[in-house]
């Protein structure tokens, strides 16, 4: 039922393209959705895509454009004229996924499309769209969907839908809005059919009803579509005008690119990358992470070197700096996870910020004296040095509880400046607790060995 | 519109459970979800919810059930008795909910409820349930949905779907399926709408439907319904008979675990913990990656032993064992999280091993270049040391290319033998890559000083 795209097939369809014949392309992709066609079209060269889009049917070609990779689909773009744009694209697409497509062209070609458009509404929805920044509800939501009257009956009602719904792919809630279109609530289809001719929307609509502002950001809609598990959510102006409406499918893709995002930071990419993409834009994601990383791995050289003359005397307090820096480094990782994912999915609760530091202390504490017990009896057995023995476990217990606390309360200071916590994930905390451990540790060894 | 919870909202429910005035609980509650009831219990101490849980309406009451927390749920269950949980949970909840409720009970608890259900039919459609894999699609489906026969005219359909739907809480699609109950295909009830009365559905119906297998893996039906934009999507069994349906917000759960678990597995976290969990469940789910990185920061510990005569004569060898320990970490995790995201996103394309190892290769090359390059200049200008600054360097090249390269192997084999890639991420690959690191900087420098 599932379409896999393997080696064989896309042979046996270039082979298709390339022989001009169309039927035997038409029979290859037949059940196919635009989605698995975007699939195709990304694993072809330009130069074949271009050849196997031409003899796509013309409403599939414009839906798989939407789902092709952005990259891919700004190089195609280039390729086809302002007016085929309007007419074979942009015409057989819902507002929102038109506004999309048409925002990624340049300015002076957005118009030059626009102008082409032969519907004077579907043009206006457009404009309107356009002008919302795409981080926002408004840059989100799409215009169709289909609303009726609060004083109207059943009957007129079911009328008025049958004339809207063509225009409208998915329908999943019909609105209800007073005459200046203020959103009033919402009737389901179902109480719609089981309902009598003559009674009055205004005796039969659920006036409550979630909605979102158009200038809500982003990942708040996302956070209250999943939270109260709507498929659909209305979008309302300033004076509770009803101007769109957002899907699920739309938010689950912010849903999952908020998750990318945050676990790219943990792993210290810096940018959105795919391992398709060149080598060139996956090393711009990850150098600028990996040069952090070196001034930590220099301002370390720097703590070690101010203990030179320690390490002459004792070279044993070499062998466990890795252990001590590693340590730190994952322990501040995993407090700072657990901080931004609880702000990420909003389960923080309500405790004060004492209270949660105090936990991670004990965290800390019950990890540190576990794991400083577990080195102790490492060097007791393995090493005949018990001063290093006690040096290493008890900087080890203080290394994780600081590291522990650090790695809490950094997120929390960035959330609370409005700054992304999951900045503080990663490379950053490691680097600092790293610097920050071995500090402690040759300290904690100098302070020992002299007395 | 929204809910927020506060401490003075808090205070204030509860003095109004205290005081026994259930008109005003009532009218604090006033337009709350489910999950806002959920999210409130979730804060309050098992005596205090005890006591707000039981003025709470019926079935408000079952459905915030369903959205509170597992643990806070467990709690919950015990205290009530099998009767109460049938006639006044299970009886107001869809039967997903309602087997997964019944399915955290003790075995003979399970019998007991079940024995109280009054309504056969959905004891039938909850036993049903409670046999799947809940890890599966059968673990996710719901029973309720709305069906009609392929050999049906409209009118009869609409008849039967009013009868239907008064069980059927959302509505999203109407199934097709012939007379042994095989899934034909679907029809949307606009279409329904539109049509004349006297059509046939067979005359009307679409056959392409997208659908899952009942012993379809979990992420394997996210994926799908992500894919293709689903609401939600119909399960069948082994011979087409259709078994159930899946809903979308059901699968944004599954989206959201698992991108959680990937982001915990990078982070050094095993459990699915939240920060709201007892130090002890949070030291739990740290200690054992924590282990791991002891046991790496041993192994490195017995490295730099081995070479301690070198450190001695050349202490400096030292200052940088942070830094290549770090780089190697950082790298490492770098390319194994970009490994973990394509295969969880199904992103990674056709592209051979081969290919993929090259291009991590490349991508190695230039940042060790890059970063090699730059701790040149600075031990350059910084130290007077020409022979350390080379060892550094090269090192620093070499450990990259290795951590990129292993960074991406790894994950990659893991996924070929059917273990979960994130397992490579985090604590693992950083271990490994540190040891191996420290090993083949100190090996180059005791080359470089001999030669």
């Amino acid at each position: 039922m599932q379409f896999e795209l393997t080696k064989d097939y896309l042979e046996e369809l270039k082979n298709a393209v390339e022989s001009s014949s169309e039927a035997k392309v038409l029979e290859l992709i037949d059940g196919l959705h635009a989605v698995d066609i975007a699939e195709i079209l990304d694993e072809q060269s330009t130069k074949e895509a271009k050849a196997f889009y031409a003899v796509l049917p013309e409403e599939l070609a414009a839906d798989a454009l939407v789902e092709l990779d952005e990259d891919t689909r700004e190089k195609f773009l280039k390729e086809i004229s302002p007016e085929e744009i309007a007419e074979k694209i942009i015409d057989n697409l819902d507002s929102d996924d038109a506004a999309d497509v048409i925002g990624e062209l340049s300015e002076e070609k957005q118009d030059e499309v626009i102008s082409h458009l032969e519907d004077i509404e579907q043009a206006g929805d457009i404009i309107d769209l356009l002008n919302y920044d795409e981080d926002t509800a408004g840059g989100l939501m799409a215009k169709e969907l289909v609303k009726v009257k609060v004083d109207w009956d059943v009957a007129t009602c079911i009328k008025e839908i049958r004339s809207q719904a063509e225009e409208v792919e998915k329908m999943y809630t019909v609105y209800v809005v007073d005459e200046n279109d203020v959103l009033q609530g919402r009737i389901s289809l179902k109480k719609l059919l089981l309902a009598p001719d003559k009674t009055k929307i205004k005796d039969l609509y659920n006036d409550e009803v979630i909605l979102v502002k158009v200038d809500a950001e982003r990942e708040d809609v996302a956070q209250v579509m999943d939270k109260y598990d709507l498929v659909v959510i209305p979008v309302i102006d300033e004076i509770g005008r009803l101007l769109g409406r957002i899907t699920i499918d739309d938010v689950v893709d912010v849903i999952k690119e908020e998750a990318d995002k945050d676990y790219q930071m943990a792993s210290g990419i810096s940018e959105n990358v795919e391992s398709s993409d060149s080598a060139w834009v996956l090393t711009r994601a990850r150098l600028p992470w990996l040069l952090i990383g070196l001034f930590g791995g220099i301002l370390g050289a720097q703590v070690i070197e101010a203990y030179e003359g320690q390490i002459k005397i004792h070279p044993e307090m070499a062998f466990f700096i890795p252990l001590i820096a590693a340590m730190a480094g994952n322990v501040g990782v995993q407090s700072s996870a657990i901080v931004v994912q609880g702000l990420a999915n909003n389960t923080l609760g309500l405790d004060s910020l004492w209270k949660r530091l105090f936990k991670e202390l004990l965290v800390g504490l019950i990890n540190g004296v576990v794991l400083g017990a577990l080195i102790f009896t490492y060097n007791f057995f393995f090493s005949d040095n018990l001063t290093l023995g006690l040096i290493v476990s008890i900087s080890l217990l203080a290394v994780i509880v600081f590291a522990a606390i650090f790695g809490t309360l950094v997120p929390l200071m960035l959330d609370k400046y409005k700054i992304d916590p999951a900045l503080a994930t990663g490379p950053f905390i490691t680097t600092v607790n790293d610097v920050f451990g071995l500090f402690l540790y040759l300290y904690i060894g100098y302070l020992m060995y002299a007395g």
